[in-house]
């Protein structure tokens, strides 16, 4: 089956028919079709499955045991997402691996492919949730505490799905991941190349600003005497936009909760979701600290409070120079770049997995959006230069 | 029963024991409960009880069938709001009648007593949605085809709380209003005596502006490839305080829907409602216009859209000079002001029943908000107003 059908009949499963964007919250009907469909795939090619107790899958190639060569990447997506972010490093995966099969490729260690769960937190709020908990970095106990937003806990959805909770936590799929390469499509215009390798991940910090005020009648309140806490927090989100221009940065608030959010009220409390990301620590710690500056100050002329809360911030990952100097080298001097997105590859590089990643150009820059793109003749660039990778790693 | 036992019974129904706010919907248990409090009132007190499909009330004292005056106001509140907006009104109403009969005055007209529901239109979105629909203003097939915030409907709301939706429509009820008068806590400092009169409603304007971008990742796209209506809506909510100060006026972006409201995603839309009053129509006009043409240059700025839809519109409320110098004849001249909230008064005047408003004093201007508070000398001094009123407009 070609790159281009695979692609065709993975892409089909839960597309929006008004915007043709996808809404794959992990352990849903939708991402749960995308895992059949994988599941399926894997059938038909004569894989072995190994699962964890979260839902983690690896597809092995052979029936070797001992570490292997791990590609892969995630079905889920984020509320109304495109296609190509998490998707195209498995079908990816797929077709490399038909490719290499069809050349008559014998590996000499076993090669598997990758499908991690609720990598992008979209339904738990917790990015990377499948490979935190394999990774062991997020303890069972506080993984099973998260509920999405109808208020499910983690554990039901875990059964919905047909997994028994109890199983979840650090996973015995990482002892055979010798290696993991991620392919994954770029989300910057950051490739000129139709394929790049990645050098690191920037550090990323998610933090809650709570804006307190005074409830009050939106008709009868003079303007002198309220305190309204959305003027603090309009204020606040034109000055993250500025204070990450003049960075080089990102800041984005893209999630917001009003209370009581009244047409008609004066709100008593707005609460906001700073996402930032910077090249480094140091930058990222900056660019809070002017962004909170600036907050405060626009608080106390309105006669509200701030509160900063960090929920959670992730450090940089520099993926091991050794691995991804071996790949540039297989890709012919393949350009190197970071990413401001973070990855199941970060989780996996942080715990000690040799890790490196390979993004394949996206013109428009666009991602996390139904208008998130890639041309077909660069996918097929990813998926022979993942092919060549494989074959070099597992030769 | 004196007013302090009577607000005392009635301000216990539905008090959040966390934030000390009532959230009484039109129909929702905690509205019901304060309306069957008001219903044994009424028993207690041998008056004779009407309704019409919708679920407004008027209690009459005495058989006497035609015409009377008509007091009172509304028993539901908006989301966390305070105790007196509305209750107030309905309390005062008991506690002035009590005092009539006790002083042993017998009136030459029927005296009523009335409790309109969803004035706030918390929870349809419509305020006055009871008096619009018995004047006729809001046609039986407009209103049932509103829907509260989890899609329950109107008809469906009724019918839970034991009303036929085959009887909604103009009211009966508004035969026998041959005068209206509702007392209401003052909302915005407007008042340094106990009591004053109304001259007018402020015209009063929702419009729902839609701010349209495009989703994006928000750690890898770049500040300068976005298309942020966050941004856009931010800059448009400062612009709104600066030019109701500017104007006299007031303006409010209180309520506001973000899609897909995720951390890690730069919003596709955002939606915002403005609520902006003035003492005329051409300064309203002339408020909105300079909201917008801010908006819109924003916009082209961010590279997104704006659309302004409104939503209503209603014109000023000049009650009638009349009755309102009777009033202030009979109160030895109390003061005479305008207000920026909407009122069940307002509908009924504009329906050409003659009607006035009586304001108690609010000593913080604090309102739709558990803080909201009136002295309770200054609530006698509103019983005793309306008594002295209620006797002179039916001796």
């Amino acid at each position: 089956m070609s790159f281009e059908s695979l692609w065709a009949d993975q892409s089909a499963i839960g597309r929006d028919p008004d915007t043709g964007g996808y809404t794959r919250g992990g352990w849903t009907p939708t991402e749960r079709e995308a895992t059949h469909w994988f599941l399926d795939q894997c059938a038909t090619r004569g894989l072995t499955v190994e699962s964890d107790g979260i839902g983690n899958l690896i597809a092995w190639w052979g029936d070797a045991e001992g570490p292997g060569v791990v590609t892969g990447s995630h079905l889920d997506s984020v509320i109304d997402g495109g296609a190509f972010d998490g998707p195209l490093g498995v079908v990816s995966a797929l077709a490399a691996v038909d490719a290499l099969r069809a050349e008559g490729f014998v590996p000499s260690v076993p090669i598997g492919i990758g499908a991690f769960v609720e990598e992008e937190g979209s339904r738990f709020g917790m990015p990377c949730l499948g490979s935190r908990v394999a990774a062991g970095v997020l303890p069972a106990e506080k993984a099973l505490q998260l509920k999405d937003r109808s208020g499910v806990g983690l554990g039901e959805a875990l059964e919905k799905a047909g997994l028994d909770p109890a199983g979840v936590g650090p996973s015995p799929l990482l002892q055979r991941m010798g290696t993991f390469v991620e392919l994954h499509v770029e989300q910057g215009r950051g490739l000129t190349a139709p394929v790049g390798v990645a050098s690191s991940i920037w550090p990323h910090g998610r933090y809650r600003f709570t804006f307190n005020g005074e409830a009050n009648h939106a008709g009868t309140t003079l303007m002198e005497d309220r305190h309204d806490p959305m003027l603090t927090y309009a204020m606040t989100a034109l000055a993250a936009n500025k204070q990450a221009r003049l960075a080089g940065a990102r800041a984005t608030f893209g999630r917001l909760s009003v209370e009581p959010n009244g047409t008609n009220a004066v709100p008593s409390r707005v609460t906001a979701w700073l996402d930032a990301r910077a090249a480094d620590t140091a930058t990222l710690e900056s660019l809070l600290a002017a962004i909170t500056k600036q907050a405060t100050e626009r608080a106390e002329r309105d006669g509200t409070a701030l509160e900063v809360t960090p929920e959670s911030v992730s450090p940089v990952v520099d993926f091991p120079a050794g691995l991804r100097d071996r790949l540039v080298n297989v890709l012919d001097g393949a350009p190197v770049l970071p990413t401001g997105a973070g990855h199941d590859a970060g989780v996996f590089s942080a715990a000690g997995i040799p890790t490196a990643m390979l993004f394949v150009r996206n013109p428009t820059g666009v991602s996390h959006s139904p208008a998130e793109y890639a041309e077909i003749d660069d996918c097929l660039a990813g998926v022979d230069a993942l092919a060549a990778v494989l074959k070099d790693l597992a030769k």
